[in-house]
């Protein structure tokens, strides 16, 4: 089987194109090909198949073996892939993923594309719905109690529940220390991700993530959209900003006609493999 | 630039084999190859040369970009690549490597070698050689605290130091809470590698290791041949062993005739690619 290794700001998956459906067995598959010592080694993989409603399909096995929805990370690799490798006829697409149909906007300079742009949808900031315990229209900049700290906290969804919090200083923040105790606070249901945010403009911020159920990671596109939305709520940032992340920036434009959030990053091939 | 992915018991390299000498910059290059999330990932790369006195030279690159001088589960690797791929002409074989020419014998199974044989050199037992600050001939069982803990270790070096500490159960033992306080112990002037064992039978160990300088690993070569010795040394078992690892088994011959270590493994192609 012939793959290509990719990422989009550190967040890395093996790509597979070219077959009619994903083989037998891909849960087992997924854990041998993404683990780090016995296999290639990635956080995904991720199979690139024919669709009917959209100009391909996209499916995304964890390493673990479960199936993810969707990857604003992994959307814009397999959009780079689709356009340089498949088919050059257009620079809008629109991507099938489990969680619906995701539009893409390619940015090629030549026959290569170097920033994807991906509408990441609108967030949902009703307390209940995000989901938080607070009964509330929106939970912005609201106190959470952790130890002897108090946070402030802004929640939104972007398809899943996100924990915004201001501090002094993101990238020296003990994302490790505080992240999991946030993250199992019972304000939150389901539990939730939790970003880290310091301000160095209007139009830019620094953003560490604590990512539920995985830890710290280098990256996290819904992630660094919450950060945009909550920075604007609170009159922190403007509605269009770069965030910094450990593995890269990503420019996120809170559209203010459709209430839509638009993810602008890179994505990159690692190399070519047959396994 | 072709490589292939190879490991010996969860070590990990990438294999580059079919240039003059290693490019410009191998540091770097192996620090960007080596890179987990935004190379191909591995433990080390390591090039196979052209030699002047051995059948080839193996140069391996750290993750970090240091040099090692030799590693027992990447000779492994490199002549499994050397017979199936350059010269099927002998089955025994002389490496040269950092710390001068290393014996290997395949076990081809038709055109694929499954195990190789490596001569692993005489152990050092002397206590100021390994070194420790034990004045003795050898130090074998003898006390070491740490905190309100005392355990019993013997000291061998295969090249580098290790301290072999017999446990009631390897597997389960906390090696991530032992392991750090004994590695930099005064009693091991250059710090040390620890391992824990524990006995099945006269034949048959089970081995954790808390790598000097790196941390808990999957499989630790010159680790497993200091336990085997170790273990006959305090009259646990014969002088052939089969070491249990977590990245899997190890076979371990303190031949009596020669003084030697002779440690037979697996070694495994994982997949091909071009960077």
């Amino acid at each position: 089987m012939n793959f290509t290794k990719m990422h989009g700001l550190g967040n890395d998956f093996v790509i597979v194109s070219g077959e009619e459906r994903p083989p037998e067995n891909t849960p087992d598959l997924a854990r041998r090909i993404c683990d780090r010592h016995f296999g290639v080694g990635a956080d995904g993989l991720v199979f690139i198949l024919p669709s009917e409603s959209g100009d391909f399909a996209m499916r995304i096995i964890n390493a673990d073996g479960s199936e993810a929805e969707q990857c604003g990370n992994a959307v814009r690799c397999v959009s780079k892939f689709f356009y340089e490798r498949m088919s050059r006829a257009r620079r809008e697409l629109r991507v099938e993923t489990g969680a619906g149909l995701q539009r893409v906007w390619l940015e090629p300079d030549g026959e290569k594309v170097r920033r994807v742009r991906v509408d990441m949808g609108r967030p949902v900031l009703e307390g209940k719905a995000v989901p938080t315990t607070i009964d509330a229209e929106s939970v912005v900049a609201y106190p959470v109690e952790v130890g002897e700290r108090t946070f402030s906290f802004t929640a939104v969804s972007m398809g899943n529940p996100h924990a915004v919090i201001p501090v002094e200083d993101a990238i020296a923040f003990p994302v490790e220390f505080w992240g999991p105790k946030l993250e199992v606070h019972p304000l939150f249901p389901h539990q939730t991700n939790v970003e880290f945010v310091s301000f160095r403009s209007r139009s830019e911020l620094d953003m560490r993530v604590w990512e539920r159920g995985v830890g710290r990671t280098m990256a996290c596109g819904s992630g660094a959209c919450a950060s945009a939305v909550a920075s604007a709520l609170t009159g922190r940032t403007d509605r269009r900003v770069t965030v910094h992340l450990q593995g890269g920036d990503l420019e996120i434009d809170w559209n203010e006609k459709d209430d839509r959030v638009y993810m602008t990053g890179p994505a990159e091939t690692v190399f070519e493999g047959k396994w």
